[in-house]
């Protein structure tokens, strides 16, 4: 069983690496296995300890993510090293749990309108999903972490201004089903500081201790700036791609999750120990560059 | 006689286009006075109304900024446009007070190392020179504004660490020297959120009333946050160039002022009126796309 505290220790500022899923999500060409293995070692080698390592999708419309099980057998050699893979129904939950990830991340949309665009499914109907991942985990062998990421948290480029009491609502509903983490997703780089100030302080109310992090997208160059809002107010996991890779298929423009060594130098600035080597880790962003 | 009052009103935050200057300073090629004039006119038709529009330096050193006289008298055709240029030296000093230019800006550095690298002088030297910049304008006919950058407030890439207290002090002797404006310069992106916020926080206490700014680099991808930070301790006036122009001969490395563009969307994601249409200005980049 995995210990949740022991991978998102309270107060320890986690920067979880997700170029190898959000950031290869809209690519055409993408890294071969061996190329994505020589990033994650890399970056390991300067520090970063989480990973999103691809998703649970069909093949034939993903094939960057075919090798999801391979990474997630890399990830598994790399003491302290944690892989999370993303799933969006039963078949990848099956399989995700087969491949013994440490984490399973889904999603669900603060909008009606994304959550349909993206999933095919109603929020009511995705929570019901969740709450199945939850249980089938709960029989697993391995037990992996349960986290969600709830996308458009800040606004929708379908549906437009979000109610942050609904995504306080979801999120809530999210931590009952039983996710060990829920996530905040700025999927289309719609927040600003103070907003992000705002949500957070009352996502950090209702968490009760509970991990929740922030996935932050740069696309109108308010990333980083969102980023060090959501510190102030305490949160602790941040999501960021290498390079600022990254979009989502069904929000058009929304480009680049925040820069990883951005946020780690946005952290050292502010005097967190994020365990990553800034100039190791600059030194390696060769290896995305193919 | 300019009034700084009117020219930046308290409270109103005001976004000063800086790329004709600090973003052409590093350029090998660079838009000829058609293109420039073009350029100021786009974004004055979007809103800005505060344009820093060249140096006067060497024209053959610095043949970029050889037509600045020209772009001061085009600015002046501009209803409620304001121009500034810059100088580091008397010759410059009686040119621009010759051109008729409403803002006459110089440097002094932080640090006495980056002072003398920058300008060849001592600080003391630099300060006796705005004394004399100050002096000059006063008996002048249109007597223009004096404003001031600290380059290298945040941290300086020749000398390090840079003490706050010394900042302040600068920027007191400035004001009593008699300048209008005082702006603190993170000339190289050395700056953290916090550290912004904690050194224009002093400066609001010390400036008791008097426009101070800040002139903020993306070097380390933390400016649109630093910006962020500035705005959140009461700063109004701040420096930006379309689409990230600039650098400093001095300081390697120091690439791009903060984005024009990202700073109007954040103002407005703060709920103030920067003046500027955000859709317009976007529209249009393509004028320095030469």
């Amino acid at each position: 069983m995995i210990d949740a505290g022991k991978i998102y220790p309270p107060e320890q500022v986690i920067l979880r690496e997700v170029g190898l899923r959000d950031g290869l999500q809209m690519v055409k060409t993408y890294p071969d296995t061996t190329t994505k293995k020589a990033w994650i070692e890399c970056e390991y080698d300067a520090g970063v300890r989480h990973f999103e390592v691809g998703s649970f999708l069909p093949k034939d419309k993903y094939p960057m993510f075919a090798d999801v099980v391979k990474i997630i057998d890399f990830i598994k050699t790399l003491p302290g090293a944690h892989g999370a893979a993303v799933t969006l129904n039963k078949r990848g939950i099956v399989d995700a749990l087969e491949s013994g990830v440490a984490e399973i991340s889904c999603v669900i949309s603060a909008s009606e309108e994304h959550n349909q665009a993206n999933t095919h499914r109603s929020r009511t109907e995705t929570l019901i999903e969740i709450q199945n991942l939850c249980r089938m985990r709960d029989v697993s062998d391995h037990k992996p972490l349960v986290s969600v990421g709830i996308a458009m948290s800040f606004g929708c480029s379908i549906a437009g201004k979000v109610d942050p009491k609904s995504v306080l609502q979801l999120a809530d509903q999210c931590f009952a089903a039983g996710a060990d983490l829920v996530s905040l997703a700025d999927t289309v780089g719609y927040a600003g500081p103070n907003q992000v100030a705002e949500l957070t302080k009352s996502m950090n109310r209702l968490s009760d201790g509970q991990p929740f992090g922030i996935h932050l997208h740069d696309t109108r160059g308010l990333g980083i700036a969102n980023a060090s809002a959501a510190l102030d107010e305490g949160v602790r996991i941040l999501d960021a791609a290498m390079g600022g890779l990254g979009g989502c298929p069904f929000a058009p423009g929304a480009t680049g999750n925040i820069v990883f060594e951005d946020l780690v130098f946005l952290g050292q600035t502010k005097g967190f120990d994020t365990g990553i080597h800034l100039e190791k880790f600059n030194d390696i962003r060769h290896v995305i560059q193919t």
